[in-house]
């Protein structure tokens, strides 16, 4: 494979409080997926955003979260799945019409991540984010970890569904991410997580915490744009690549 | 004219608190403004707010308002026309996104009340608010009273703009609302409600607080559902209208 | 015993929306946990419940919850201690000014329901909330089920505390309540609802679902105040209680 | 006077978001305005720079603005004086509850920007918050502009009052501040702004944008730490007072 969609999470500052450096990764990345105004982000982030995505040729997806600003949305909440559909629905709905306004597609929906952790865990609100976006847009693909049950879901709805994998995170054997809590599971070396990514485009394999290896299924690789650093290592992530002749393109021209 | 449009801000409730009698008022309006979850409203009340109107054939518009659930987006604000045109993409995105869930048609947008004020006060706000229908849906309709700086607005956007007259307040002279701290400026019989709205269909005039003649040119009668006895009210009025062959259809009809 | 508690959650109106029926229910209770601004309340209705409260001689408790007005704060969260701790010390803060300003002392604290719950499962939430109310005040009483975790830690803690009972619920054997799926978990009862409460007082036992017989070690009763005919229920179950000579007095009183 | 207190509005951080640079500022200065939950800061980054104050010895105050956090409580609202008077308890009373259990006294309460210029227009306003304080604690001191009418009105309610002066915003002739958007209104090299507030202990005065001089009546001077290079500013201030004997106190040491 000689072509992958490199996707980030944007949009997330909130009124007058910035978080990362959209304008310089924004540039960098195929896919933005942009908070919605629940977890992050605001009406005018969002228009900001959706702006700086157009500029860079970026694809734009929508990132619902759960409503808890406070919490950034990254508490596990016990939400119902109708409760959940409903968030989805609001959410994609204000990400469209600011799509509208701009005079682009909305490529993507992709849930904030404690939301897709839920969803492994109960199945029904899998099914619930699922029939949301399928019912707001059909023609919208869904982005999420390749064979969890959210992205199973996803297929069996109809959906268009992406794989995503981490560069930057160390696997388990069994295909889940190592804590965070244990040393080496966040990768910052960004020769090491090009490394990485080279790898398994070439080979569809990841090496794992322990020296195995395991296949992924991933057309996209997921960057987070929130740690320090974070910019400059999806910039030489990029130029690796670019060396490589492998294209960074918007995900929905491989799925 | 035999034909006019009710309509009435619906969709108020929040989360477990319950504001008006919305399923028996949306069987007599034709035309319902939905809070859209920045004043008053949320997901869910919105999907089941829509619901009901397509239950019931009632046209369904935006009811975008301040972000102020605390003062019921009735406090003005000092927004700037850029922060209001998000506030109305966004706000518009999310009931339209409903809309298509549910396999309605979204027929028209009319800001909250004190929005609708500050627009007299400050036009660029009013322009803000056009360009902000316009840009999210052209199609969408436009409700407000004739003859106010937003009225003007809409029309030279190139919106179609409904005008509304109110059934149950009393005019001063220069078409004005009489305050509501006058006595006799809340009309609650419905008997003299319907005789008001029949003599505005009939002549094109509403009869003033001091007993004037003044023209109105409305398309739509709005009807307060937030009153004690709002709903009783209404259903009267509406019997009235029909005993007088009058038929209540959707404003997008009219105009 | 010839003295009892009667509380209630009060105050769990928000901006316009008006919930229970507080200025009737008030009269016949003698504590009050008061929504702090979180769950439900806010600044004004938590200065005109202290203010009716103060009238009709009610003991004044605050009620903190979680920060999810949109759910009513019965979803649980995953929040740390540390994060419970701080909004434990922010509400019962926000509740003693409002109690200096209406010159009225602040008896009591009693958690939201799902945080109690929460605290069940996880015994470092019980820690939080106990060492939350005793950092911000060590001559506060806390309410909340006797044998519960919570109850426990806050012996432990050196807080005063107080046990409730439910006399609209019906119990299971071991304690816990019926759930509310099953017919006859709530009693609507007046007559039924005093006949318990007056058991209780008079032998300290509880007749289960089943039929069986268990001992409660309340001095409070909790009167669901936001169900429909609660203050008509509350109102009977006062007069039996004065027909039977017990006094309804703060829990402040009894422990 | 070889004494002067510098200020600055800290604890603006939310949740994820961070705002400033409190553990640099907090060092240098002697009295903290710490936001109180409505227009910025939360539970948790209240009771951190609590602690960061108690560190360093700084007085703690705190700093109650409007609740319109998207708007950083910057946009003047059309408040009642009832309700500005409910949000100053209810934010106060959240501040004194993380003071006590942090083990610090408050020592004062000023107003967010917007509050303070909304009670020059409105007095209502102000006598609004001057009672809220002296209610709350009668023992607190107020600190604002000298002069306004909101000083004003705290002198004559009884409260202690301290004025404060701008050490790097230009004046005018009338000792209103110069626009934002004039050049040369705020002023950002550090050694100009240290002679400024040198000059005002020394003469009482201060030189004018249009090279007057007017009398100001400041015990303390407000350091702005949300403007780059704030922190970097104030330590050199700091520096410069330091140098020339000057001690920097607490304003509750100096009225």
């Amino acid at each position: 494979m000689n072509k992958v969609d490199l996707n980030s999470d944007m949009g997330e500052s909130f009124g007058r409080y910035k978080l990362g450096n959209d304008e310089e990764i924004m540039r960098h990345i195929s896919s933005a997926n942009i908070a919605c105004g629940f977890h992050a982000g605001d009406p005018h982030i969002l228009k900001y955003t959706i702006k700086l995505a157009k500029e860079s040729g970026t694809a734009v997806g929508a990132h619902p979260g759960l409503p808890d600003l406070l919490g950034f949305g990254r508490r596990a909440m016990d939400t119902t799945p109708e409760e959940l559909y409903d968030y989805f629905v609001y959410q994609i709905g204000a990400v469209q019409a600011f799509c509208t306004v701009m005079g682009v597609p909305m490529q993507h929906v992709k849930g904030h991540g404690i939301v897709e952790m839920m969803s492994t865990e109960r199945p029904e609100l899998a099914e619930a984010i699922a029939s949301a976006v399928k019912d707001v847009n059909p023609d919208l693909l869904y982005m999420t970890i390749a064979g969890t049950t959210l992205y199973e879901t996803c297929k069996k709805t109809g959906l268009r569904v992406a794989g995503e994998a981490y560069g930057d995170r160390a696997y388990n054997d069994d295909g889940t991410l190592v804590s965070r809590k244990l040393p080496g599971s966040v990768i910052a070396d960004p020769e090491v997580v090009a490394a990485r990514i080279i790898q398994l485009l070439d080979t569809g394999t990841v090496t794992t915490y322990k020296g195995g290896t395991i296949k992924i299924a991933a057309q996209s690789i997921c960057m987070h744009g929130d740690t320090p650093g974070a910019a400059n290592l999806i910039r030489i992530v990029r130029e690796k690549l670019d060396e490589r002749g492998i294209s960074v393109v918007p995900v929905g021209t491989l799925v």
